[in-house]
């Protein structure tokens, strides 16, 4: 196998993955080689572009660490997660949709009891929220562990401001009681810009596109028997609802926060500003 | 734009790349969404796959510092590096051919004189090499400047010994003379299998690839009024020349090495072993 050129490479290449023993690694690698080199010969990549591509890519894997993701957020911007979250999550009708996981879930949220607040002084305007979880039968789940996680008012995840340490707020893992619900405080969400002082910010503005993510609250919701559900609930009236920078925006996921004078919150609490309820019902599909 | 498909985001994906300023940079984006997006449909990528390729792609980058540059080795393994340089380097009939520029040239290597012994104490046979840089017309290059850099012995760059330090051995740049001609004295490379101690290595493994390279002394030739020239002279008998792990031997590549009896070496030194010499015509395309 000497001598290949531009069109016998991929040829080449896949015939030497031809001793895989994993066919479905096999797989992937056949399909992935032949876009890898279809976009190089559709575009006729040159030398410069292709170091500038390698230096991108090696800058992105450099920029994260515990607390970032970059190369989730790439996938996200470039519309790949959605994309994957789209075909793996085919709902059946009535099932609650799925939506992106994005960057900043981490795997050591503490847990929260019932009517806890998450916000532990996080910024923003008080939110009240309740959310029922069940099945399609509309049967309540119990002790399902309800994954939460959001930005501050000031559009920031506490894994974003370094003067926080590894304290962790504004996120939570709760367990539904017996009537399948979780009940919690928090502050309300605000739209934010995903990280732009990494290679993904370079990439969004040499694309003409702007960074901002509509306000959202995400969720993971894991139960015994039942599909996990990884999706967010938006807020209303965002003005980013029609151009999500990673694409995530379904309409059946946009929340009521319905906005309170103050007064007396659901906790009972006498609330000195106006405050935020938001009631939802999250319907898991069954595990198959 | 909610509600987005597995079918309709690559279309808004595009459509949001409509602003860029820059054309080519559209162009290029617009394919690679397209490839990359056909791809996880093609393959129907699960979440945990879409996964270990963040995984992966992220340690890749981390892989990369100073002395190493996976990435580099994850396109040249995957034949991408080999199409760019097939695809930006079909040479005039006559002028020598272009291969990859592989992960382990460095920026800093030392100048050299003319007889220099390049090898610095790099283990290995002993081989002089008389190399002569002309134009197609067959008139010498003087002052060209003949970047050279190999493997020893051990199948290792000084780059992956990390007992040298910076010392830098086995590579040198040296000048052509008025008959455009270089001499140095080298160790004869002998073939290497690329770093495995890295995600490429575990792609190889996974791929049931092999991860050797044929031997070869690296050139890049870079002369005024011409095209620079990134090359290889492989081994011949070299048991991986139809088997390169990045694609890159051409036949017209392949030297001479031609093996000699302990004696007098052409630099008149007396070789106490076997040494090998090795004569070689670059011939440098115009620059357009």
């Amino acid at each position: 196998m000497r001598n290949i050129d531009e069109h016998t490479i991929t040829p080449a290449v896949i015939s030497r993955q031809a001793e895989s023993g994993n066919p479905r690694f096999k797989e992937i690698m056949d399909s992935l080689v032949t876009h890898l080199h279809d976009f190089a010969r559709d575009v006729n990549l040159t030398e410069a572009e292709w170091m500038q591509g390698i230096q991108f890519l090696t800058a992105t894997g450099q920029k994260c660490d515990a607390k970032r993701q970059e190369f989730i957020l790439l996938s996200d911007t470039l519309g790949l997660s959605m994309l994957v979250v789209a075909m793996n999550h085919a709902k059946p009708r009535g099932a609650t949709e799925a939506t992106v996981f994005g960057p900043f879930h981490v795997d050591d949220t503490p847990a929260a009891e019932q009517g806890a607040d998450l916000a532990q002084g996080a910024p923003g305007a008080p939110l009240f929220v309740e959310a029922r979880v069940q099945g399609l039968d509309g049967r309540p789940i119990a002790a399902a562990d309800v994954d939460v996680w959001q930005a501050d008012d000031d559009g920031l995840y506490d894994v974003q401001r370094p003067e926080l340490g590894d304290t962790r707020r504004a996120r939570g893992v709760l367990r539904t009681d017996a009537d399948g619900k979780v009940r919690f405080r928090t502050v309300a969400p605000t739209a934010y810009p995903v990280p732009t002082d990494g290679p993904v910010g370079d990439m969004l503005l040499a694309s003409g596109r702007h960074p901002w993510r509509p306000a959202h609250i995400h969720f993971m919701i894991k139960a015994r028997g039942y599909q996990t559900l990884v999706t967010h609930i938006f807020r209303d009236a965002d003005p980013y609802l029609d151009s999500d920078v990673v694409f995530g925006v379904r309409s059946s996921l946009i929340g009521d926060y319905v906005k309170h004078a103050p007064g007396t919150a659901p906790d009972g609490s006498v609330a000195q500003r106006p405050f935020y309820t938001l009631a939802l019902v999250f319907v898991l599909s069954t595990a198959s």
